[in-house]
Order: structure tokens, then C-alpha cells, then sequence
């Protein structure tokens, strides 16, 4: 199997192209993978520049652009064909890199994945996903963002792809699923989560029901699916939680104690060691990293893009 | 002004019959109000019997069922008729008392609500909130359960009836209002969301636009409206989150730390201080308590229903 090539958007987040440089460059140390930054060739080389070993497996994609945060995602996709972002996903499509890796806007992530490399035969919608740590592992939750009105079926299919990735990636051989809702009972949801139940319940025979939103942080589930309006709700509010939490550790910083705070903030909602978001259902295997990654959490995320190519994620999905 | 007539479900609860009983004795000290304890009456005597002083304003109706935490809702209230729910909604009803406070089933007392009690005139749906702690004060947020699908002139009606408890109770006189939803801009949101957008713009001069996931805890708005099935997860992920984060003290516990972890928890989602859950809408004043409640959260309850009462909170609400 030749060396899996990874596309890496290096204008995109908040410490770009630093962190995300340095990032690239330390993967490119620690696995076994090929590197394209995606940027202004000048300002990624004048930060390539400062490290010496570690760019043989590092080559460049030209791209003038970058699409801010508070661009509207289609029209900056349609109008910023020099963006690192459109660039990027030009390289998945004409199947130069294999994986894309990019802290930049989400929702411009998603209509670039969408526009320029195409859904998945047999997915109707795509879905974003992140992986927090329960007390009982890995999670898998989907869709925090990618479709904000859902139809059940679109449910079924995050399950199937949720499912794929989870065996593949994590290793989990019949990753158990559940349909977030308003209780446990079957007859509890919306009618978007009830008409959802009865769906997995006849397609998805390792389905374990409704997670209600107290059992979601514990990991009853390896997989918990929901439209993308609720799973955005619930993972800004995890980080908001979480950061409340932290600051009131402020007070007992003093003591040295607070550290257990800020642990507790990562193991909620820990996109450092998680890497990013993970887009499912499209045409190439697409991590969405924080904007306030490092260059530690880059090299996680190009990691985790090196374990979906060598898995083969993408071509499971849909099949 | 009479002293207001507080019914109290003496059977609701997980410490029930004793702490209910126990705060109802504290609040009858507490504050101007009589007491109704509605339940078996013996076995109400007979916890009553322990406390020597305060029962000149506590009265009895008896009730010789329960309905219990899992049972249907709407069958349980059609059934039951001798239920403490049943009966308290029944002096709700007939003007008996002025406002019931119980911390059975919310599904039963939303339900006994509406067919017993009735809605208010002008209101399609009653909602349930809850009041929390941010780090800038109170907010009222609804619906966190009474309706799992809403129109999103609901969502309109929510901000109203909240408007109305924020300035009778906690005396804000301008609540700003605002919708949960997945992103800041008005082009967010699901379908619901948006179209509610639209109406709280024209409707509400306090509309103070979307409250994403992150912002929720920390009072970018006095009131915040969504559907029940979104608020619901959401209270529920809340406290689920503050039990992890409160799990994770023990190991700090050693060192009498965790206290503060205790607090956070406490801070996040007060059952305690905020002494319950309140249905808006309906022709009384309906305060629900978490099933965890003791003698203290109780008693705090029968104040907020005292509160409700005098401002004329229901009254105020629909017209």
C-alpha cells in the first residue's frame, strides 16, 4: 500500500500557520504518510523554514485565499476558488491526497466537501461527527452540526456510518447505537426521534434505544445519533459547561488542585486528543480540527486521518 | 389580600412522605401562607405528628393513591382519580388553593395540569421551566419538556409567559429574550428556529437574537425559549455533566477540596435554591420539584409558589 497522501489546510484556525505547520511537520515525523500544506506558498515556507529535519514527505499546494469564519459557506466555496479550503478538496477529488485536514470554518468545510467532492453513493446527507470519553470509552456522536433539519432516515444512516467508523477506527467489533431523545421510553422524542426509534429498531440490530441527555457523557452507547440542531446545541453546551466549570477552579489554582478541573474540561469534550470532527458521507475522508488546535492537536488529526485512509473508512461508508 | 392557599403533594418525591412533610411544616413557619398537605391522611398525620409547633395553617385532603414515575401520564390522571396529583389539581380547580407544588412525575403533573386545571385562555401549550444560575444572574429557560414538538408560535408564547415571570418574580423589568439555536445569525437554525426568529423580531421588543450551546449558561438572555424536546436534553446533558464533573472530585476529596466541585454542580442547575421546575400556561400556579428535593428545596418551592401567587403570575400570563 503506497504511503497514505494527507491534504493540510494550513491557513485554518486560530493559530494558523504556526501551530499548524509545526503540527504537519511533527506528523510527518511520527507517521507514515505524505504531507500537502495548503496555503500561500511563501508563508508556509518561511514557517517550514525553521525546522530542519522531517520535509521529505512534505510537499506544497498553492492556494492565495482563505475563508474566514464568518463567511457565508456556499457563496465564499463558490466565489474562492484559490482558498486553501476549495484547494484542498479540489486534492481529494482528483485524488491527489487521500485525506483533508482543516481547522477552518465548518460550515465552509461541509459545502466545500459537499460542492467540490460529492456525497457518498447511498448517503443522502453527510454528517459531522466528534468523539468525546465517556466513562465507559469512546463516543461517537452525530450529527453536531452538518444538517439542522433531519428526516429519520438521514438518522439510520449516521448510524450506519457512525457504526463503520467506529469499528475501524476505535475497534469496537458490534458498536452498540443509540438515538438521543427527551427519555428513555419509545414513546418518548419528536417526531423526527420516534419515526428515528422505529427505523433503527428494524435496521439496526445492536440499536440499544433512546440515550437521554444525563447518559449521554456516560457512554451507554458507542455510537448516540441526533439531528444536527440538537447535536449542536449539545456539544456547544458541553464546551460552555465545561468552561464554567473551569473557571471556577480559578479560585483554587492557588492550592495547585485546579489541574483536576481542566482535566475534567478534556475528558468532557477533549478535541485535543479526539483531533477534530470528522465529516461522514462524502467523497474523501474530511477532519474538521478545532479552531484553537495546536500543533500537537494537528499532528493527532492527521493522525486520525491516516487511520481512516489505512482503514478505509470512506470506502466502507455507503457500500 | 388573603393569605395564599398552597396545596402540597405529601406523596411526590423520592423522600417522601417525610422531607415533603417536614418543609411544608418549615415553609407554614416561613412564610404567609396556608398549607394544603394532599395524601393518605394517616400516614401525613402521622409524620406531622413529629412537629410540635406550625400546623395552625396546615390543613389536609386526602388521597389514597399514588401514581408512580413510570406510569402513561395521561392514563395515570384519567384513572387515578383519588391520586395526590389528581386531587391537588382538584383544589387547583375548584379555587381551593391557589397553587399546587409536587415532585411527582412531571409528565403526570403536566398532564393533570391540562386535563384537570385546564390552559390558560390565549395560550396553545403550557410550558415547563426551569430557572438557573449563569454567572450574570437568572435565566428562565423553556420549554424543557412539556411539549416534545413545537410551532414556533409557541416559541413566541413561551418568551411572553417568561417575560412575565422574570419581571413579577425576580423583578427584572425589561427581560431580554432570547432562542436557542446553533449559531449566532439569524440565518441559523433549524426550520423552527428560524421561523421563530422571525416572529420574536417582530414580536418581542426584547428579543435579543440566537443563544448558541456555549452562551446558554452564562445569561446572555433572562429568558431563553426552545422546543421541549431540545430543552430537555439540554437540562438533562447539564446535569449529567455536573455529576461527572462532581464524580470526578472524589479523588480530590481527600483534601476537602471538593466542595468547590460540589458548588459548581450546585451553581450549574440549583434544584435546590430554585426550588423547581414551573408550569406556565395553565389556570393555577404549578411548581414541580426535582425528585430529589429534601425538606429545604421544598420549603423553597412552597415560597416560589407563594411568590406566584401574590405577583399574580398566572393571572398576568395570556392576557
Amino acid at each position: 500500500m503506497e504511503k497514505p497522501v494527507i491534504a493540510v489546510d494550513a491557513m485554518g484556525g486560530d493559530y494558523a500557520p504556526s501551530e499548524i505547520v509545526k503540527g504537519a511537520v511533527e506528523a510527518a515525523r511520527s507517521f507514515d504518510v505524505n504531507i500537502i500544506l495548503v496555503g500561500p506558498e511563501k508563508t508556509v515556507q518561511s514557517e517550514l523554514s525553521q525546522y530542519g529535519a522531517g520535509r521529505a514527505n512534505i510537499s506544497f499546494c498553492h492556494a492565495e485565499e482563505t475563508i474566514g469564519m464568518d463567511e457565508e459557506p456556499v457563496r465564499a466555496i463558490r466565489r474562492k476558488k484559490d482558498s486553501s479550503i476549495v484547494r484542498g478538496m479540489g486534492l481529494l477529488k482528483a485524488g491527489e491526497a487521500s485525506a483533508f485536514v482543516s481547522g477552518g470554518s465548518t460550515g465552509a468545510m461541509v459545502a466545500g466537501a459537499l460542492l467540490v467532492v460529492g456525497k457518498k453513493k447511498g448517503i443522502s446527507r453527510p454528517a459531522l461527527g466528534i468523539v468525546f470519553h465517556s466513562p465507559n470509552g469512546r463516543v461517537l456522536f452525530l450529527d453536531v452540526g452538518a444538517n439542522s433539519d433531519c428526516k429519520p432516515q438521514y438518522l439510520v444512516q449516521f448510524a450506519q456510518m457512525g457504526t463503520v467508523y467506529m469499528q475501524r477506527i476505535h475497534g469496537v467489533s458490534v458498536p452498540r447505537v443509540g438515538l438521543l431523545s427527551n427519555g428513555e421510553e419509545e414513546t418518548k422524542g419528536n417526531k423526527l426521534a420516534r419515526s428515528a426509534y422505529h427505523m433503527l429498531s428494524k435496521d439496526q440490530p445492536n440499536f440499544v434505544g433512546n440515550v437521554e441527555g444525563a447518559e449521554l457523557p456516560r457512554g451507554k452507547a458507542d455510537v448516540v445519533v441526533t439531528d444536527g440542531f440538537t447535536g449542536n446545541v449539545v456539544i456547544k453546551l458541553s464546551e460552555g459547561l465545561a468552561r464554567i466549570f473551569a473557571d471556577m477552579s480559578t479560585s483554587a489554582e492557588a492550592d495547585g488542585n485546579s489541574l483536576d478541573f481542566h482535566e475534567a474540561e478534556k475528558r468532557i469534550l477533549d478535541y485535543t486528543s479526539l483531533g477534530g470532527a470528522l465529516l461522514l458521507g462524502v467523497e474523501g475522508n474530511v477532519v474538521i480540527t478545532h479552531g484553537k488546535s495546536d500543533a500537537t492537536a494537528i499532528e493527532r488529526a492527521i493522525g486520525i486521518a491516516e487511520q481512516m485512509v489505512k482503514q478505509k473508512v470512506m470506502e466502507t461508508i455507503g457500500t
